[in-house]
């Protein structure tokens, strides 16, 4: 069934829904046919699902037929916080977060980031877009905000107000992800912190080990930056009983 | 370390090692000194710790100091069966697969397979590279090799010969991925079936049913045909105790 993204929409109580611009166009173009039934999605976590009553290439009209929670979405909020590596890695690590589930992605600079664009924020509209294709494709019920962190302080300070922390290192002294996990099957937050191509220096480990996050091992394997994050989100989802 | 794979190779009992060709080259290019301790990898699962003794362009002399299992290697070997995917998913597949842990890779035609090389063999090659490259830089033991497998029925018959058999299907009566995962942590062996971009057809699903597979979900979420794979290696590791 066609499931459209409507930021904003509230059409709870609504009997009937209005669409406009780009999605009525898009409806119009997929000929969907008066009597036919799509999905609205309100990128809150709800489907409206709809009946199309009417529509041509400027508006659509559809009759709310039912409002269920987006069955896409985990129970548990993970946010992806990346060293930011070099060029289409970057675009990568967005699409496969989002389609492992994450909730949102946070971009920084760690110390040996090799990549240093001289105005982030500037590609964070392509960078949200590229979520956002990624949460209709895989049917999502939000589409995961992708921003930027202007310092690690902040990136931690994010971190630990979730209900699990974690840190991803290759060296040293290390939790293993899975007994960190088994331990807290109940959480509703967490958040993944993964590096750029080189890897985290001791002091930024040792600064997330004093802020209270738990220094965890992905195993033996040694992980690309592009790779890590989608196997660390996956494993969350698998151990909090969001892949099945 | 330096690590380098020796395909082939049986240094055991033998004090010395001698390495010729690309590798002395790459040995002398890395500017590695006498003294200095390189890892040699017998691309079947040990790792043998060398010191260097001499070297130069052609030839470099080492002292075998160790024979160990090499940690990068998981306790269950999954073997990965994908419906090929169009253009450069196919490296995706077999780089992120290999990361993520995957003892082989064997790429198949399903019904709705977009490629359609018309000869496939030629891309082995070149395919077989890409799983030596993602398996030296993550330390791997092993190489993971990759093939092409003539039709679904070799391919079915190769699942069914391992502990766990998985088919990945999106739609229909399917068994939850961890309830599966959960019943079987001692396996030895396991496949991994995922479709093209456009999924399997509901009567290749149904012979993979009959073949004995469990046909598995990963989530409600819909997952590209690249990201399956590494999605279905990742959990199988986590269960199996090999991510940590």
């Amino acid at each position: 069934m066609a499931r459209f993204f409507m930021a904003g929409t509230n059409l709870f109580g609504s009997p009937t829904a209005i669409i406009r611009g780009r999605d009525a166009e898009h409806i119009h173009v997929l000929r969907i046919r008066p009597g036919e039934d799509v999905v609205i999605c309100d990128t809150e976590g709800s489907d409206y699902k709809c009946r199309l009553v009417r529509s041509d290439k400027e508006e659509a009209e559809l009759e709310v037929l039912e409002v269920v929670p987006c069955k896409g979405e985990p129970s548990v909020a993970v946010t992806v916080l990346c060293g930011l590596p070099k060029g289409d890695r970057v675009d990568y690590i967005i699409q496969k977060s989002v389609e492992a589930g994450a909730h949102d992605i946070v971009f920084f600079l760690s110390s040996r980031c090799v990549a240093r664009p001289s105005d982030p924020y500037k590609k964070l509209e392509r960078w949200n877009r590229i979520s956002e294709e990624a949460a209709k494709q895989s049917g999502r019920g939000i589409i995961p905000s992708v921003t930027w962190a202007e310092d690690y302080g902040e990136v931690l300070n994010t971190a630990v107000h979730t209900d699990l922390p974690l840190f991803m290192y290759e060296t040293g002294e290390r939790e293993a992800l899975s007994s960190v996990l088994e331990a807290r099957k109940d959480i509703r937050t967490a958040a993944v912190i993964t590096g750029p191509e080189g890897g985290f220096e001791a002091f930024e480990a040792d600064l997330a080990r004093i802020a209270g996050l738990h220094i965890c091992s992905m195993g033996e394997r040694i992980l690309r930056c592009e790779t890590a994050p989608v196997v660390a989100v996956t494993a969350l989802m698998y151990a909090t009983g969001n892949l099945s």
